[in-house]
C-alpha cells in the first residue's frame, strides 16, 4: 500500500502501528470518510470535507481538518496516483488512546487519524453492460447510519454474504424497507421516476447519492426521495447503487430475479453517462 | 496497566502494538469478552467462554480458544492481581490484518487477540448504600447486540451523556421499551417481582443477569422475564443493574426523579448479599 499517513507523518504502511488501546480499536469510537481522485483530482471533497466535519460533531470528537486537503494530496503524489485514472483517499478519525471507559476519557487525548490512497478499479465496460447482483440482506446496523462511523461489523457480513451468493452488493431491508445497499446509496427506477429513500438516519447520506439526484434534476428526469419496500422494488423497472468507488452501478437481479427486464435500463445508462462526464470534464480541466 | 497479551505474546502494555489495517480498528470486525476474577479466582469463566465462542460463531470467526483460560490465568499472575480483592480481564478477538474490504479476506489471516488484566473498584458500602442515578437514553445501537461485538460507539456517546448528566449509566430505550444500561442488564422489581428483559437480540445476554436470576429463582423471588416500557418502570419500587464489575448495583433516580421512595429496596439488597455470598465461596474454596 506504500505510503501511509498516521498522526502527522507519512511512513510506509508496514510501519504503521497503533495502540491497543486506541479507542476505535477498542469501541469503534470514530469516524471515516472515502474521497475519490480522478488523474490526482479529488473529486467532491468540500462535500466528503463537509460530512466528516458532521459526523465528528455528531460523536463530539474535536479535529482540525484545516490540513486534511493537503495530506490528502500529498498521500495520492507519494503513491503515485496523480496519473491513476480512479484513485481513493481513505480516512479515518477515532478519540485516540485511553484506558478502556464507554465514556470520553475524563482528560483530553489527541485524536488519532489514519489515510491511505489506492487505485481502485471501476468494471469493464462489458461488465457493467450487464450489470450486476444483489441479494436481499436484514438492516440491523445502528439507529444513526448518517454519522459514517467504523461500526461496520454488519455491513461486513452482508457484504460476505452477497459473495458467499455469488452477489456483488446488498439490498439491505430495515422492516421490509429498502434503505441502501453496503457502501452505496440505492436507487430504483418506476415508470421513468427515479426513487431513493429519504437522507434521515437509516441511510447514509452519500455525496454520489446527492450528486447523482443533482444530475438528474439537471437531466429533466423526475426524482423522488421516499422509502419503498422490497415489494416495490419487485415492481421497479431498473435498480442502481451510487458510491464513491461504486460511481452509478446497475443491478439487474435481487435474490435470484430479474430487477425489470434483467438488463441495464436507459435511466440508469443516462445518469452514468452523465456522471463521467462531469468526471471527464474534472480531468480536462 | 503492566503486561498485556498480544497474538501469543505477553509483553509491556506500552509496547502492544497493532497494524491499522486490522480489521478490528478499521470495521469493527470483532468481539470481546470481560471476566471477573475474586483473589484470582476466575468467577464464571465457563459462561464468558461459552459466550465469546457464540459471538465468534454468529460473526463466523475461526478462534482456538483452548488456551484462553491459561492466558487469562497468566495475566494475572503477571500484573500481581492474583491477591486483588476485584480483577478483571479483557479480552477481544477480531478478524485480522487484511487489505479494508467489508467482505471477509479472501485468503484467510490469523484473527488479532488482545487481552488484558487490571482492577477495578467496587464502590465503598455507604456509596452503594445511597445508590445510583441513571438517565434515559435512545437506544439506536445495532439489532444484535446479544453479539458482544467491539461496536461500542453508541454506548460511549450514552455514557458520556450520564457523566454530563452527573449520573452512573443509563436506562437504553427502543421505542419506549427498556432493553438494558450501559455494560449491564437492568432489572426491575414491581410489588416483589424481578423483571428483566428477555435474552432476544436486544439485549446482551449478560452472564451476571443469568447468574443473579437463578439466585432470585434460589431465595424463591419471583421472576419474569418480559419487556417493560419506561413509563412502567416510573412505576417500579426498586432498579438495579447487573454486570461483570457492575455485580449487583442499585439504581434510586432516573432522570431526576425517584425510583419507588429513593432508597435501595429490600430486594436488591438481598440478591446483593446473595451474590456476594457467591463471591465469598469462591474466594475461601
Amino acid at each position: 500500500m506504500g505510503v501511509v499517513y498516521l498522526n502527522g507523518q507519512y511512513l510506509p504502511a508496514e510501519e504503521a502501528k497503533i495502540s491497543v488501546d486506541d479507542r476505535g480499536f477498542l469501541l469503534a469510537d470514530g469516524v471515516y470518510e472515502v474521497t475519490p481522485a480522478y488523474r490526482g483530482r479529488l473529486f467532491l471533497f468540500d462535500r466528503h470535507l463537509a460530512r466528516l466535519e458532521r459526523g465528528l460533531a455528531e460523536i463530539r470528537l474535536d479535529f482540525d481538518a484545516s490540513g486534511v486537503q493537503e495530506m490528502k494530496r500529498r498521500l495520492l503524489r507519494d503513491n503515485d496516483l496523480d496519473d491513476a485514472e480512479t484513485a481513493l483517499v481513505y480516512m479515518q478519525v477515532t478519540r485516540g488512546v485511553a484506558p478502556r471507559t464507554h465514556a470520553f476519557p475524563k482528560d483530553p487525548v489527541p485524536p488519532t487519524v489514519y489515510a491511505f490512497a489506492k487505485a481502485f478499479q471501476r468494471p469493464a465496460p462489458d461488465v457493467w453492460g450487464r450489470g450486476f447482483r444483489a441479494i436481499t440482506y436484514p438492516d440491523q446496523r445502528w439507529g444513526r447510519v448518517d454519522i459514517k462511523s467504523i461500526q461496520l461489523l454488519p455491513n461486513a457480513m452482508a457484504m460476505q454474504a452477497a459473495a458467499d451468493a455469488g452477489a456483488q452488493n446488498v439490498v439491505f431491508l430495515r422492516e421490509g424497507v429498502v434503505t441502501e445497499g453496503g457502501h452505496a446509496n440505492l436507487f430504483a427506477v418506476f415508470d421513468g421516476t427515479v426513487v431513493t429513500h429519504p437522507a434521515d438516519h437509516h441511510i447514509l447520506h452519500g455525496v454520489t447519492r446527492g450528486f447523482v439526484l443533482e444530475l438528474a434534476r439537471d437531466l429533466g428526469i423526475p426524482v423522488q426521495e421516499r422509502a419503498f419496500t422490497v415489494d416495490d422494488l419487485a415492481r421497479a423497472d431498473e435498480m442502481f447503487y451510487t458510491g464513491t468507488t461504486t460511481e452509478v452501478y446497475p443491478a439487474v437481479m435481487v435474490d435470484g430475479r430479474a430487477v425489470g427486464d434483467g438488463t441495464v435500463g436507459p435511466v440508469t445508462r443516462r445518469l452514468h453517462a452523465a456522471f463521467m462526464e462531469k468526471v471527464g470534464a474534472l480531468v480536462a480541466a
